[in-house]
């Protein structure tokens, strides 16, 4: 039952993705048929400079659907139940979260807020209460056990004392539009430092992959020049509207 | 910090809505504007019988798309954390849920699962826990703000340490179609307690309003007149597949 | 079979819309239950002005989502297939379209796009050829029919030789939210004159019902102050970004 | 301006599909993190039969939100606008489809519907017709273009003559989920013919990839086992659910 980290790891993307987006692209604006134009793409006779620079010119006009054709497909482990619950509010997306019905929880890991971690004081109260979480999951089990309820059934019903920092795992299929919102929502200095953290990671995996798109992604106000939060709630980094 | 039990409110649906569902077909399969049929279907001149019948035809051809129109918003209260984390997972829908950074958790309500508080024992266990669940949240708020962080900084720290017991207030925003689909999962045995209490609850409130479509709602095997879910799964309430 | 001008209805929309938004938004960030509020809002005692303004300053953080609880439905005929091709893209909402397959197309009525209609010349051709339109349906849904296909399935066939500029009814049902994108997208003067014009009937609109949401709606440049479509394509009716 | 048929390629798909859904699967069900696990699967170290088998026993279970991880991305041509109206209906998906604005359609191509291909009389009536199209559209397109409106506005306008006939080409993005439910739509013998010779082909392509989740898909009967169209509208293939 140790504190953990986040950890994400970039399972599979859609393969020749500038390719793909630029060929999407040309579709849209081109009397010619993609799928001949295809195999030259994949040859690698159109030069991939070229590619990005049309695929950025038309981005900037503000034609951004054809960016949704490439997916990744990420592995996430060290996140806490309260970053998935927020997590799976991104609706166009997919997601295979671990069970606690179908995995038992009785020595689960968890996440330590750095707030937390920082004062002794709160990281002490914060670890020996985790203590407290095992004993409460294993002491309900055996009871729900010996009374009947066994496997599955017992850790559903056991799971009710787990905490928001329990850990869970969860595989997450988003595509290029849906991670730049994403972005914009997560890397901004308003989100939770733990679903920001987790956002910073996958933005680095997938600018290797494809800076054309994701060179210039992130907080909204990397792409408006503004922070759009309000003076309340502005971080400060950029200037708001006004 | 006392158990609570769900609570279910509808606080708003699309008026009309038969009429409105019965428009949409119409207009699928008829020559007129159904912008001139309308303000005869709201005077009654149309009988809501016939509606009904013409709705439930065209519905049982697998035409389902019309119903789409209709929406439900549901208030709802006294669920768990866990039940809502399955409940964001349909993402044909509208949620906004009560926030843990803006709202104190400190003296938090809870969830006491049914099989547990069947047996004493358990219930003691439960009980006793959920009280150094309080404790330990109001202790580490106490040490966040004397450190600094104050108000929502220090909830949303001090956030980690709820248990997925820790109640929840939601508002849910579904169309008919949506509800259909969520019905037949939720509706099942195979759900967890919780989440299928709550949608026997919505059932019933959209079937009063609209039973024309929801009469015949409910767990899929309803609507198959077998069980798809295999010998393993299967409640026994309707056969098997095979 | 005249050339005819789009005509948008509002059959229904969600009751009480500002007050379910403001409950919406209230059960995120306060303690209470707003099935207990509820009430009180439908009888008037939370005053309008101050739920609008409520509404507006938390929508300007950024927080958008609860708007989603609203749906409008629309009645739409005086359309062509190009625009309703056009329409049907826009995926978060739901749509019920008259079928050129269940109605017979031998009289249909068409749009005159305003630059054709200027030009004397253009202006009759178009409509010569759009006569000849009529004679090729009528021709080949009767040999169709000797030849023992009929009704829809003669339809079906001979819808074949209809124009894009043949008219269509539809219903549709955005919620805010998709509305304030759409209108974004559409109200813009990039957008096709036919579809933007159908926008702006809309807008009107739901501005009536809902000027707390929609009164700052329409085209991007409205919202951001500057015209993100770059110098190549802006109206110039905003400066660009630069 | 010759007829033409159609034409659906596979320009790429999510990289090691099975595997991706296995791992997805497990992740469900499993202690371990799939991240771990990932390498091991693509070393070739996990029978590719046991895959999927599993892979089969959970869909068959009803727990089918993982198949969402895999994409496939076809372009097609030789299609009808009536064939892509239809097709932009299914919202879980992603398109980009060749602009009648922006290119030019003079000589387009068109699709001639088999059951008028058949009847001399009615092909002979058709081309003409299509014909008459062309011209109208030249016509048209150079008046516009001698009053000012040049380039993509004259084609803008001009487009309006274009017949449903009118031959299209689309970049189309499916995950197998929306395929799956596209197939049980448009294999089915209700479907239009040119919409299921599309998907016939879509069918053969992904099967070929993806057999363990691909072998069992088809229009909605061959799952079932009975016909749900009811009797006045199914094929014969299947019994009634009756």
């Amino acid at each position: 039952m140790p504190a953990v980290e986040s950890r994400v790891e970039l399972l599979a993307h859609t393969p020749d993705a500038l390719s793909l987006i630029y060929a999407a692209f040309r579709q849209c604006y081109h009397k010619g048929f993609v799928g001949d134009m295809w195999p030259k793409l994949l040859a690698g006779e159109v030069d991939k400079a070229k590619q990005a620079e049309f695929v950025s010119s038309v981005l900037e006009s503000g034609h951004t659907s054809p960016i949704e054709h490439v997916s990744f497909t990420f592995a996430i482990e060290g996140v806490s139940r309260a970053l998935t619950h927020q997590l799976v509010r991104h609706r166009l997306a997919s997601y295979s979260q671990q069970s606690q019905r179908y995995v038992d929880g009785s020595d689960f890991d968890y996440i330590l807020p750095p707030h937390i971690a920082r004062i002794p004081e709160a990281k002490e109260r914060f670890e020996r209460f985790l203590d407290e979480v095992g004993s409460a999951y294993r002491d309900l089990k055996s009871i729900l056990e010996e009374n009947g309820r066994k496997g599955p059934k017992a850790n559903e019903d056991a799971r009710f004392v787990l905490p928001q920092a329990a850990e869970s795992k969860i595989v997450v299929t988003m595509n290029c539009r849906t991670l730049i919102n994403f972005f914009e929502q997560r890397c901004c200095m308003r989100a939770q430092w733990e679903i920001r953290d987790m956002a910073m990671k996958m933005l680095a995996l997938v600018r290797e992959v494809l800076p054309a798109i994701f060179d210039v992604a992130g907080a909204k106000c990397e792409r408006l020049g503004y922070c759009p939060e309000g003076e309340k709630f502005s971080c400060g980094r950029y200037p708001t509207r006004d």
